[in-house]
């Protein structure tokens, strides 16, 4: 089952730049060779169901790591069945829409 | 690593009525022996990672086995590494300080 | 035109308990006069649109006035033009599913 | 108040094309002047307080208007009183932690 997921992830207790904690897991998105595009409230994922929620525990498992005592996570996924469809096609949808 | 989850799945392309699937979802939570408590925009869920996960997993496939195009899930997760805690220790906590 | 919302906010820079800033917002919520039920890992609110985006704003504005620097909010809200809904009609949907 | 927030509008008993109605809102946040950037899983959005707040119930108004029975949105917002920040520095800020 194919999984396009956004992921937000917020730690808490370790003051207010929460920039070193997403740049580790963006690292490890890019270990698990996920496509992902990170934008300014969240990161796109594209891939797998194990694959995606695999790597998601392993964010979580090393920004505690990095002496993070508590996250705060929220992720959007959508899975479908009618048809595959890519991070691309989702956004290239709504902008054909745009130019007519 | 225990998780606390709250589950927002939104079946797409089957009209309106969403709680025919809601309720499916709730069964899996059942089975899998997970503390959950449903609310009006979503279930609370407490567990081992893993389980919580795979139980989710499970929902998704449930869903479009009833038929169910496309899902479009918000899940919000939190994990912790300070001390245990529990669903009712979340909203103890906040009573308490409302009390005062 | 009403709304269900679902408020979940995380206060960034206090260390990691979040309860005395939830409870603020509970308070505030309570003084809109707004249908509001805590849960483990938000508050569900029913109510006008003007009327519930107004006590969440006051929301973020007394959180920061308590001290914090930083709020990341996740809100979930749907509206509907086919029927009113209230809180309790979405459980008691899916509960009455359960049933049969 | 500046707000940098992240909408996700789920359009439910229309199928499970969404895109025409993502377009609608991409216009409203448009021509109500709000930087804004679209992704997979959402648009980012930033502006003051009441001007984001006052285009999101123009959208939720305008799908509606276009026969949409049902609206389920999930939405992230952050408010910060340290410092301003845009769109453009939270990415650049992770990038760079990633360069090193």
């Amino acid at each position: 089952m194919k999984v396009i997921a956004d992921l937000c992830l917020v730690p808490l207790g370790v003051g207010i730049s929460v920039s070193p904690h997403i740049a580790e897991c963006q690292r490890i998105l890019r270990a698990a060779n996920l496509k992902h595009v990170m934008h300014a409230y969240g990161t796109n994922i594209e891939g797998e169901w194990d694959t995606v929620f695999g790597a998601i525990k392993r964010c979580h498992e090393a920004i505690h790591a990095m002496g993070v005592p508590r996250i705060s996570t929220d992720l959007r996924f959508g899975t479908r069945t009618d048809r595959e469809q890519t991070l691309d096609d989702k956004v290239r949808s709504v902008e054909e829409k745009l130019r007519t």
